[in-house]
């Protein structure tokens, strides 16, 4: 028997994403290494913890050296930190996939490339592009930087042409840094979501789609399979699949969409594992965690098959009483080992069910229990 | 926003089952810090490792002030180590229990006050007193050490009589220190083992019975729900529950039990996580690992139903190749990240199924993917 020497997936991140790849990692034999500028990254709890910033070259290099593939559980990595790190070692997704999910207008022009609709867009440079662009598109609009923004941050939404100057308040002078971009306001009548994962020779994969509900931005509940989508399946999966072959992805991605008119629109995509694919741990037969690893390090990808039905809980700010989900059929807690913060996920829950009747029951039976009726209130709309 | 503190669960033992504890920890936001006296312990690849002997009052008196409570991964640790900590610290499960598990004498003693039928077992101190055993026992018997046996070592089966010296000569000089035990040989029909779990508070729930099959003492394949158990399920149950109120036991433990003659035998007891429970993870609702850290930490225990058939094969001495489970429906790796080595756990894989039609079929194109059609061939008959 001659000694083995098990792969080492690295990671630039360290938060709850990293915590839950190297929870996934685990059982496939692979070792994390984490790099993080806080000393006490919540993936430090179950990984080796790097602390250094991602623009710490010396410390890149120890990282490059020990990891047999790097990934991201962030998705606004410095563009430099991940092309240097790509002349040493095996990066997935590769800078360049990363380089357009980074940035709304290429992601956008990206996204109708390849047959996927989204609401109309305009690049925004100046104050003068502003007022030609509302001027085309309209109001209601969001005036959005076209990088460096997630869960609603760097976003600002004009009610009428009136709110320009104020939005030119807020977002104008990121215009020259980051660029800026005016989207269309677009009444939706479901947000959705398809996780994708594509491997290193090619094979693809979707799990089912997952519907998603957000407050002030940031998702609070998510429901999958998403009830009746009819066609809608099949053509998110195609489209993720032709977004991923232009690309050449590997690894695990989302693909945010609309339902308007019973069509879909793109709204954005996100380069890795992703929030509203969380429900997959226990709601499916291979997790998005699991599938990402796997991508990433070359191993043949798991069924993504759901289980039954599951609802996802995000925790943000800081976490409810544990007791009423550990105390549920079927439902799981997830807690990041972080410290509470306003508008800081913290955790999850995931509940699963073997059809929709018990489905209302158990998320409304937890709901309840945690004064949370609200957060529930739609899904069992949906469901009911 | 009060800042938190999380609660960190020591454990005494960095193998496969510490990993496993860990990484069910995790999401429950527990920390893990495990003692081992190898570096390379298993564990630390997912957890914070003190590398000491247990022995090593030093640095277990830093371990005791860093833990809310101490747990084990292995059965054998000192009785004078777990009653020094247990003076520190919560210590589940109880050094009392733990001794009772440790010696085969007071175990089948135990079980027998407890209504579970042994095999009949006679303590062995000296030369004489094996041939006054044997002459009331009979052949074929097995002797075994009182203490520090698992998995087969501290074993002699004799056939006749006449390998009276022969066993002396084996196990012999361990009487005085650990004292032995002539065991009554029984040519059981079906090995089951049940895995149970108490909280704190006296909550008590078994998972459905484990059916087992071993190889030169080493357990290789378990199948859950076991087929047609009838009435046994009730009756594991109501002695499991027995043992552990008798105890005071608090966290999971196996029992390990002969089917003969329609009847349960007890042959040993396990106090903690156990190989015949593996199958937990992926095919009950809460594992064994999820809800011994719940129990030993104080938490609700959850929901422990089976979510379909699953079947366990063992990876003994070396792994084989990942990629026939890899790529199998509902089939599920689990690497320990140990260096291979003769006789040695050194992984396993779960597979799920709905029914036995589809288990059969899964487990079987596994089985001959790997070229061990053996190892599944009883359980494929039994499911037959």
């Amino acid at each position: 028997m001659t000694s083995r020497r098990q792969p080492v997936l690295g990671i630039l991140g360290g938060g709850q994403l990293a915590r839950m790849l190297a929870l996934a990692a685990a059982p496939l034999g692979v070792k994390t290494l984490v790099v993080d500028s806080a000393a006490d990254a919540c993936a430090g709890q179950v990984a080796t913890l790097i602390t250094a910033d991602w623009t710490d070259y010396g410390a890149l290099e120890a990282f490059a050296r020990e990891v047999d593939v790097v990934t991201f559980d962030f998705e606004n990595v410095p563009a430099e930190t991940a092309h240097w790190l790509a002349q040493r070692v095996a990066v997935f997704p590769a800078p360049r996939a990363l380089a357009v999910a980074q940035d709304r207008l290429a992601e956008k022009t990206l996204f109708r490339d390849c047959g996927l609709t989204t609401p109309d867009f305009m690049a925004i440079d100046t104050r003068a592009d502003l007022d030609r662009a509302l001027s085309t598109i309209g109001a209601p609009a969001i005036l959005k930087t076209r990088r460096l923004g997630y869960d609603g941050k760097g976003q600002f939404r004009l009610r009428s042409l009136a709110d320009a100057d104020a939005a030119w308040a807020a977002l104008g002078a990121q215009a020259s840094a980051h660029g800026l971009i005016l989207e269309a306001f677009v009444p939706f009548e479901r947000e959705l979501s398809v996780i994708a994962v594509r491997s290193r020779d090619g094979d693809f994969r979707t799990w089912p789609l997952t519907q998603n509900w957000h407050t002030d931005g940031v998702l609070s509940l998510s429901l999958a399979p998403a009830p009746d989508v009819g066609t809608l399946q099949e053509r998110a999966t195609q489209l993720a699949r032709t977004l991923a072959e232009r690309l050449e992805y590997v690894g695990v991605f989302a693909l945010e969409l609309f339902v308007k008119d019973g069509q879909l629109l793109g709204n954005e995509m996100a380069p890795r594992v992703h929030n509203s694919g969380h429900w997959t741990i226990e709601g499916a037969l291979t997790s998005q965690f699991e599938n990402h690893v796997r991508a990433v390090l070359g191993m043949p990808l798991g069924d993504t098959a759901a289980r039954g039905l599951s609802a996802m809980f995000n925790w943000i700010g800081e976490l409810p009483d544990a007791a009423p989900v550990l105390s549920a059929v079927d439902a799981h807690w997830h807690d990041y080992g972080k410290q509470p913060r306003l508008g800081r996920k913290v955790g999850h829950a995931t509940v699963c069910a073997g059809n929709a009747k018990q489905m209302v029951e158990r998320l409304g039976g937890i709901a309840h229990a945690l004064g949370r009726d609200q957060q529930v209130d739609p899904a069992v709309r949906e469901l009911g």
